[in-house]
């Protein structure tokens, strides 16, 4: 690639993770980025306009991948019952984290490092998928499945007490043997909760 | 005091978490615990043989506090139903580490230093605090008010699903005004989930 190509903005994404994974993300320049690329520096910037610019949307990236499975399976009504989409959502959520932890540690590490500089998204993130809890809970009441009031909070009760299973705080757990196990134990406290009558 | 009143063990570690606060573990010596009791580092050493014998016997003296009163709750039956008892441990288990955590953010990060480096010591505390879920859980069993067959497991699940009010990790959300709502959005799911028929 020249420095004339035009270059789209996935591109300097994904150059841009893998950059950050090799270099760290504290290290990495914007330099660092378009030199891998082949490109100069100023096309990068006609993307992003700052460094901080740059690692917000390859953050943003990697969160938009993990939503994107789960909405479906929070929409798609076609999938089961409420009770088996709530399943497959918390159990994809789980293994597509500890996939990403297990298999590429480094970029996971990454990851750490640019969510913890960027509270605001990971906290709009983790509305978004409280806000698909709640969609597949909505349904499962409409249903009589669940039998609660407080879909919201329930939602949120729900993402809590899986956190185990999603939040990268755990990550060193999650090549346990044990794990599935925890999280089979889990889920049945959870889905007993919300079929019993309050 | 002078070098010659003789020391028990309970003294110096009183002093110990003390200087382990102001000093930092790391910065802490066996001298200078020495010093704040106004004896020679000998006295110390003849209870305990070394700087990290120190360190275990402070964290594990921390541990068994928070202990003490958990103990008392999951064994005394005459404090109530199995699902009252519950409440009642968890609500204590995560008012003493948010009390502890807000009340003296120094020392509670002391302990999270010391904690981190006697894995062992933590791993044999979260045990503890398991086998008193599952003895709870074991006199819900037989009174046919929790209606499950793995209690081990249930009792670990219990406490994987309340982590967001007892794990340290989580140390920064304790103050939220929310907190007390996602506690008992939780506790509702767990103790239906144990009621629930299998």
């Amino acid at each position: 690639m020249t420095s004339d190509t035009p270059l789209t903005a996935e591109q300097i994404l994904i150059a841009a993770e893998d950059v950050f994974r090799r270099f760290g993300p504290a290290k990495a320049t914007v330099v660092d980025v378009a030199r891998s690329l082949g490109v100069s520096h100023s096309s990068v910037y006609r993307h992003f306009p700052s460094k901080t610019a740059l690692r917000e949307a390859v953050n943003q990236r990697w969160l938009d991948q993990a939503n994107r499975q789960l909405k479906v399976i929070s929409t798609d009504e076609g999938l089961g019952t409420a009770s088996e989409r709530l399943h497959s959502w918390l159990t994809t959520l789980f293994a597509t984290k500890r996939k990403k932890a297990l298999d590429d540690p480094e970029l996971f590490a990454t990851y750490q490092v640019l969510t913890d500089e960027n509270s605001g998204l990971v906290e709009e993130h983790i509305e978004t998928l409280i806000g698909q809890i709640a969609e597949i809970i909505h349904v499962g009441v409409d249903a009589k499945e669940f039998k609660l009031t407080h879909i919201q909070n329930t939602a949120r009760a729900v993402f809590d007490a899986t956190a185990p299973f999603h939040d990268p705080a755990y990550a060193a757990t999650w090549s346990d043997p044990k794990a599935d196990d925890r999280f089979d134990a889990v889920w049945k406290l959870v889905i007993g909760g919300l079929q019993a009558a309050r």
